[in-house]
């Protein structure tokens, strides 16, 4: 441990160090939040960028229609009850009781999400705010059962792609597509506003295979709790409520959570994260193997026509 | 567990059977909700009567003054963080991180909440709902800490204290008062409205000992899904939110959980039951022995003045 936080500090010049034997801190954010420069061009309005940018989220409300969005839902029950996809690599599983709980790289699994993904109403936005070619760094269906869906702790989903995919800098997004409603009950995300601001180092080191406890249960690379109160001091916390075909549009950075889902009322939502071409990923900075491509693409980097 | 079966049905004349062999199933409540016949001498407006006997709860604020509400939470401070008291048997502790979550019978253990026990403001109303004198089956102090504060599963409270503890009917009801703020975010009390009308009878039996367990985490005596979606479609979620010093008054029918906490936001409620004194506990109908007075008051029961 000793000798990775050397390498670290002295052998190269990580502008996000964490999980690296650093001691934990909270340091300033050295990337732009809003890269496109000229506003006339941008599919969101004055108020919206203002908003992403000082907050680090927004909520885009009707930007499909309904037939869209029951066309989502029906591909979602499909995939999710599809035996098949039930054993494949990109299928994680609730702990305790087996149920379905997230499908990775759907972007590539299915007609209907590959599609979604290069919609030009998601597209466009994501253009614009990275000023750049995209790619999807990240895929996923994401299902909360009723009843019984476990809480996410906090976490900052850069602090992660940094150290376990090595993506170098804060110029990535993350679009939630909700295909249930999000209400307050249901163990919907809950944001830390403004918290993209700042990056939070985090304690500990990466064990080999981290991503297969952390995708059930993260515990490692979350932030401390005085650094939590701290954020949360500033920013309060958004619980994003949201009608099925909403579009929850966050930062890389933006501290994000949710609490558990007693209610009857399942939540399901599809991911992407679209990375800027020019920020794609080189070597993990954990000394650790690479994440496996369907959680994070490494070979099949190519931009989104 | 047959012979347990046969019992209930042939040799007890029980109204609300439950974890006895029964298969489980929705039956109707057969006793009142609001027992005060005679309007004009209600502590409570018309409207306020009507949705508690219709909805089975009620919120009411600024019942207290802001330097009572002071005193209240300095008191539940003191006592969360009493040495002698962490080892007490009316203690309980987080499941895994050994943090004070419930201490019982603070109605006896503090003069503060002894006296609020007694608050003509709260006894008031008691009295006249279940329009009867009425002593204090259970009290507690619950604190939910903040990152990592637990679920609590759906559950009628009558149904536990009357398989468990042998209170007869329904003629008791809960007063919670708020002494932190009640978010929807941290883990706050969800009820469903209207559910009190109904009686959920629970599958399995009561192991030896029960309370051990459920105090922590209530697995037996817990609807099943179907029936709890049944409730939920008819009456939805209220998350109770309140400021601190708000009491929040609900049926000892009324199905209510919680989510966990995982936000920085601790969340700390003083309960008294209210039981009427012609509704006295009885034997237990589990066939195991009474649970610990620090639960259920048995020996100690008297009228509050």
């Amino acid at each position: 441990m000793k000798q990775s936080a050397i390498r670290a500090n002295e052998f190269t010049d990580d502008p996000y160090p964490s999980r690296n034997g650093i001691p934990p801190a909270i340091i300033e954010r050295k990337d732009p939040v809003v890269y496109g420069a000229n506003s006339t061009a941008s599919p969101l309005t004055q108020t919206q960028l203002e908003q992403y940018r000082e907050q680090g989220f927004l909520v885009l409300e009707n930007l499909f229609r309904d037939n869209e969005i029951a066309a989502l839902q029906q591909e979602m029950v499909k995939l999710r009850t599809d035996p098949q996809l039930h054993n494949a690599e990109e299928t994680i599983t609730e702990a305790g009781n087996g149920e379905v709980r997230t499908i990775f790289r759907v972007h590539a699994l299915s007609g209907v999400f590959s599609k979604l993904s290069a919609d030009e109403r998601l597209t466009g936005i994501a253009r614009y705010l990275l000023d750049d070619q995209v790619y999807i760094h990240q895929s996923r269906l994401n299902y909360k059962p009723g009843f019984r869906g476990k809480e996410f702790y906090w976490h900052s989903d850069f602090e992660t792609w940094h150290v376990e995919d090595g993506m170098p800098r804060m110029r990535a997004l993350s679009m939630l597509i909700t295909l249930t409603e999000n209400y307050a009950c249901n163990g919907s995300l809950m944001l830390i506003p403004q918290s993209h601001h700042q990056y939070v180092v985090c304690d500990g080191e990466t064990p080999e295979n981290h991503f297969k406890a952390s995708l059930k249960k993260q515990e490692i690379g979350t932030p401390e709790d005085k650094f939590l109160e701290q954020l949360v001091n500033r920013g309060g916390i958004i619980t994003a409520t949201a009608k099925p075909g909403s579009v929850i549009l966050f930062d890389c950075n933006l501290i994000h959570g949710s609490n558990s889902n007693i209610t009857p009322h399942p939540r399901s939502n599809v991911f992407f994260v679209y990375n800027a071409i020019s920020n794609a990923v080189t070597e993990p900075f954990c000394n650790r193997p690479p994440r496996p491509e369907y959680i994070c693409t490494r070979r099949n980097i190519r931009p989104i026509d």
